[in-house]
């Protein structure tokens, strides 16, 4: 159809490097939406008359019926689905009508339509799910905001901390993810629509109703930008990619918990798997392919900035090479999210295990510390020195904190007088934890208030996220409408 | 000094490997506001004395005097530059006033103050150097609006456009990347310190109140995130890769149009390089080397998500290399968008080169395509096969649209009548340009103001920009002010 | 069938998250010719009897022709490939025998060695493929030693060349991709068969048989290096994403050659593409597209870096991502060899306008200048000097080499004398090549012996591939053959 | 100097953007010792004469003895090193004589040819770190061969292993690491120079003379490839990226097991850090950092291939972006694997902790199931079945493979009759270990073999060093000599 201009039909061999037919059934229905919107902006313009849009946008309801019910085929000769279509609809209602419908239009401003409306609504989904998953570590953080375990810092016991706490860090982390998405999706729902090739056109469109049509929040101001960017792909790609080092991390801490050496957490039997070979194991395989996926995120960015490094300005068919990544990212990160939210769900939370964990080991020495200042009006490294000494000594004779008798004697040798129950009472964790006092401190008060002023910052981004939501169904209604009254 | 705990020192080659003081001194200054800082809010507090925290505060002043003449020599074996400075007051005023200074904080919240306060002025940095390139692009596409030139798809003439209106698509992305980095500043200005090693403190500290000293816009809720997480980074960093990302494809354009078969434009004489053995060499390097060091930023970028992938909560020393990539990267990105400034502010723009180029090309096929539509009432897609049949033809004959009689009566055989003057009409670039009418196109009108539009973008931002200059210059003073008090 | 251990059956979110049953169609055969060898291991070392054995084999060999028929219908439920394959093999032949199937072996190995023997057979796909480019590129080279073109520095004329000089550089290159693809086979070609889970087994099996009945070069020596390691997979990434790279050049000049500024070269009709908005559009779409499916191959090697960082020793679900992008970065490079080597053999190249665009050019200025040196005696950095300021003088009065008497006059201020006639003769391109002495330099004598020598390497490694393929055909009618006695 | 075609000087700004004078000083000795072999053979090849060689050659060595002295200070407004050279080289003797020392030679192959030669000694010294790595490591093996461990996979107990077995798994992925870069080595030790600009030239230099001279074993046949190629960087960048994931999986383990959960192993004094406010914590620091630095290598490989994307052929200014992130990456990777090998050397291996850890759990289950499978004649997935039923039911009594009379009763449910004596033998995890059989397996007798096998190989690949080594060696020498003979 496009090859008037060429002595002979495209080769096989590159019609199968360069098609997209397969793919691009992703987008479908917003390629159909997006042929509807224009043919109406045609209409009302005057640039093709009411009757030929009303035939058009028929055919173009007959096709997507077809599609719905599996029955349209796409040939793949015809290099992708929107030439699919427009030679479907030339088919069905001739060229008279049908040859009237890339009026002031290109592909390359159409794709790229299709593909705004296609991410906008994966990128709604991705942060319906992340809303879900940091309501989940909400819950958790309630729930466990006083539970004991050890705080690590280079895989080391470092101070108490809580398990809430722990919920809570990821659920603040989580914020400011769905925070980059929130913003990707601004830059995402423009309209390029009408930028046609690279110049725009000599047709008098309206590009404003067109974008009004489709839900999008505005007009890309500049044809040649509209076609030549795609850093609304590439930032989207680097939310994602975020986000997914974040449940990276979250998954290697539920791997390590979930290791006999650990023991903190246990996944639930439908999320664990078992071995060939070996009868005797339970696998937290749900965390490690979340930890493993996440190099399926960072490749698909890493690829969306290669295929845009060095590009000249105007549309270059590397561009094509955007959605595959694009797409797989998205399905990726919301199977990961989800998959992460269901096992957290599932799973038990072995605090016994958690506080046990904190028995023999030193992680109160900084309160220590800290009381040595306050109570002994000691300098803050003075009482770090005295710790660490005591502390060396105690692992030499292979004793504990518990063993307050033999820290009393150290201590004494150093000149600090403690009595031995002021001695338990400041190693121990769980008192530890209630004596934090900083804003945003592992205590147990403070880990609610964290969680509160989070669930009120949730609730308020699910209300955006409706919001976009309802935006879009009202411009699906207003196109219906719009339809309704051409045809009147 | 932080070795109490430990039988021996620190192992040479180890110090070598980990060692972080050189890298330190950016941010020596930094690391002294922050402890100025700090040290108010722990006198602030009572919990030390107010005559305490004068000592440690003069101490820092005299060390700040002598890094600012060149005359701290920091201890290499001392680690990084936290310790040294540390190491320094202590030496010079005791343990009793000096081993104070580090009460209720961690180097790991430190570190991260440090470098949060660094981070925000290098990215109001770059963003200077942006807004001031995207001034110069508007005034080349004002300038420029309605000089005529081929653009390009698949780097073949596509459409005539304006050489404004390619600054102008410039200028356009450019807004995009801006607005990155300033959702990237403000997941920067936020403040870690406070957050201790992980779990916050037992001392009764006032984060709210050295957040305000220092200039941050919030305090981190969650200390275990403050201290665990490196997201700032990573959105900063794909900011940047982003916006290179940009600038790799201006200079993509800037490099072929030096060329001799393109001739479109000629940098300055002391833009350019020559060749070491080929006399007659003039290159343009600099646009050449802004797309290489593209290659950096995607590096720096793939380094810190690498480093974030799979690390467990907590502080890990892995996160140490965050701060590597993200000087670099900042300062490749600032000379690039500051060199790509100038080159164009002393490029020669060769307006007749460009429009001789439109002169034996096709590229207003799609507008004659478009007025058999409008004054012949053909359906877009037969106006289509019919243009391209009339090149098809035209190229086999070596002949073109200025064969005004070729193209006359090749038409007329596909039954379109058009006369001499019309065809001339229609097919001259110049005009095309102007006749041009959709939102947004190639029209010198739409061009200007696209321009102008863009042009109050610009003001916009650099007054936001100044807004939080003045945020951080009052929090200095705020600073200095209550050091005064403190004394009083 | 492995859940034995559990209490619940895996939840169906995280099948569809961790199931690979799809996926592993791609190396169905392979874990046939697997399963095989390893039954006839079992029988030959009396682990199992010759009976089980036998019975085993036949209903791997129903299995596989009911896939080589589209009748297998593998059960998502259960994970992957190979357990329905050992579900359907107990099935069919009951416990007794088919539940011998998996004795001394886990998923761990047997999964490697399928991946393995697909991806041997893969990488001599794509070296068979570079090598047809290979000797196109050689064609090429011999067919133009002498047909002169500019060579481009900084995108500037240089020097001339010739095209064949042009397109042995590329057949050189495609050299050493060609010996990473051979160093990597070797790293792959090795038998991680019988490591079991990670640590081996107490059967006395036999590992070297069963790599000789699959046609393995060697058996990998530790068990767990053998489970652990993917470093084979990244290697083959690595080779592929450098070959791209290559190609990505290669494509980058076909791209400019074909544009309206060089017109060097057309692609024939039917490789390239047309616009469905510009009649005129005639697009190297193939070249672009090779160009942009580099950043697949980039993406896909930092995919797999990414799920190998950091993992802990053992056999971790996470490298499960090594295979989905191995067989996309393989697809897409053999594709994208054959399709350069498709729209090279099919190009037009355009002689005339190569040599056409040396006549206006300065880039025979270095050959002046060596002239000065070896006929006037001067030091080279003073010809360059003078050669420097005549092209300067030239270009100011829009003067090229061609106008001898101003050439001679300017040479003559710089105390140059040299008589027309020599001025012709040295500043003439193709006379320029000609001249050219050096070893590996652009005169067509070189050319043609550097394409000599690249296609007897050529023919070299075309015979190393016919080796590998037949040794695998050898073992694949070995395993048969024991099949055969077994049944005796 | 090389500015006589321009009419202005180089801007300061650009000059601070493409400078390299300071990273250059990195290759000053290879620069000379590359100007040397190049003047002898212009001096051999009659090109100039031996007594202008031998001035340009005294010059060069003065300028060295600068150098090494400290008093060479290059001037950054002349670029590079290169033009620093040339220009005292030229103001010392004269232009008659200096003037003469870049004739027949470019920059472009000039920069080459000294990162080739620079890179090449560090590619020997990465090694020859990794060789020692693999010693230590072998030792190890050889020491720890039978000193039971729990062998992972999932990160949960899997099968017992040995310490040594652990170890020797690492020396054997060492193995290909170093083949990757002995590899690397053959791409990078071939010669660029005499390929001039891009042509080479129409002086009748001998190119193998200089190759010889600097000790390389080939020249590059094809100018134009051996100016455009950095695929040689590539190699060795992917080569280190690989050896660092490696490393990066070393670290992991350690960190892991120097956990208090797990206390496998404990990092020397000298080896570990401290806290700033934990008094207690004793880090290891250095496998962390080991680990983090992954990400400067494979950052490095992403910028690399960056740069290399879509460049046309012929030198690029983008190209100089080479040698930053390969030396770069060179340091780290040799720096990391020296401070892996100190710090194994150095750590304690807490045997008991190993032995310990297996006496509660479930690893030996295989080793029942496979028992069952030779003993009761059961199909292994039956045994498979019945061996995961018994530790389900034992965990659901929180019991163990301890409680011998419990496994029996169980066991006996399923119709499996055990001797008491019987189950402590098989589920012994030492007694496990002894009895695997396979070739590869964790007895110790197999390890220790496989321990002598990599160590045979360790010592011939440390003798393949030594002769390439030696080969440099000799080059230099023979430059000496002929400089010698030139002389008289």
């Amino acid at each position: 159809m496009l090859r008037g201009r060429f002595a002979e039909g495209i080769s096989p061999l590159l019609l199968e490097f360069s098609g997209t037919v397969q793919g691009d059934l992703e987008f479908f229905y917003e390629d159909v939406w997006g042929s509807q919107a224009h043919v109406l902006m045609l209409a009302k313009q005057v640039i093709i008359s009411k009757h030929d849009a009303g035939k058009i946008i028929e055919c173009l309801e007959d096709i997507s019926e077809e599609f719905g019910a599996g029955q349209f085929k796409p040939d793949s000769s015809l290099e992708d689905i929107h030439i699919n279509i427009e030679n479907r609809v030339i088919d069905e209602c001739g060229m008279d009508f049908g040859g009237k419908m890339h009026t002031a239009r290109s592909r390359n401003d159409q794709v790229l339509t299709d593909t705004r409306l296609h991410l906008r609504q994966e990128i709604l989904g991705v942060e319906e799910a992340v809303l879900e998953l940091q309501n989940t570590l909400l819950a958790l953080a309630n729930k466990h905001s006083a539970d004991v375990m050890p705080g690590y810092t280079h895989m080391q016991h470092a101070q108490p901390i809580t398990f809430g706490f722990w919920a809570a860090a990821y659920a603040s982390m989580l914020s400011r993810d769905l925070e980059r998405l929130s913003n990707a999706y601004k830059h995402v729902n423009v309209c390029p629509l009408g930028a046609c090739a690279l110049a725009g056109t000599s047709f008098p469109t309206d590009r404003k109703y067109t974008a009004k049509l489709l839900g999008f929040d505005d007009v890309i101001p500049s044809a040649l930008d509209a076609v030549s960017s795609r850093d609304f792909v590439a930032e989207t790609a680097a939310a994602l990619a975020i986000l997914m080092s974040n449940l990276s991390k979250l998954s290697e801490d539920l791997v390590l918990w979930s290791s006999f050496e650990f023991k903190f957490i246990e996944f639930a039997d439908d999320f664990a798997t078992g071995s060939s070979i070996m009868p005797q194991k339970k696998n937290p395989d749900m965390a490690e392919l979340v930890r493993g996926k996440t190099g399926r995120v960072y490749g698909a960015l890493m690829q969306i900035l290669t295929v845009m490094k060095g590009l000249p300005s105007g549309y270059n068919r590397d561009l094509q090479e955007d959605r595959e990544p694009l797409w797989k990212a998205l399905g990726v990160v919301k199977l990961s999210v989800a998959v992460m939210d269901a096992g957290l769900k599932g799973a038990k939370i072995n605090k016994e295990n958690m506080k046990e964990s904190l028995d023999t080991d030193f992680s109160t020495a900084t309160e220590l510390a800290n009381h040595l200042v306050r109570e002994k009006k000691l300098a803050f490294r003075e009482a770090y020195t005295i710790t660490g000494s005591l502390v060396k000594e105690l692992v030499s004779h292979k004793k504990t904190f518990r063993d307050v008798v033999d820290v009393k004697k150290i201590l004494s040798k150093s000149g600090v007088e403690i009595a031995d129950w002021e001695i338990s009472d400041i190693l121990d964790p769980v008192k530890s934890v209630h004596r934090y006092k900083s804003l945003g401190s592992a205590s147990p008060k403070e880990v609610k208030r964290i969680a509160a002023d989070l669930l009120a910052d949730n609730k308020a981004r699910a209300g955006e996220l409706k919001k976009r939501q309802s935006k879009i169904e009202a411009a699906k209604e207003l196109t219906m409408k719009e339809i309704k009254l051409l045809r009147t």
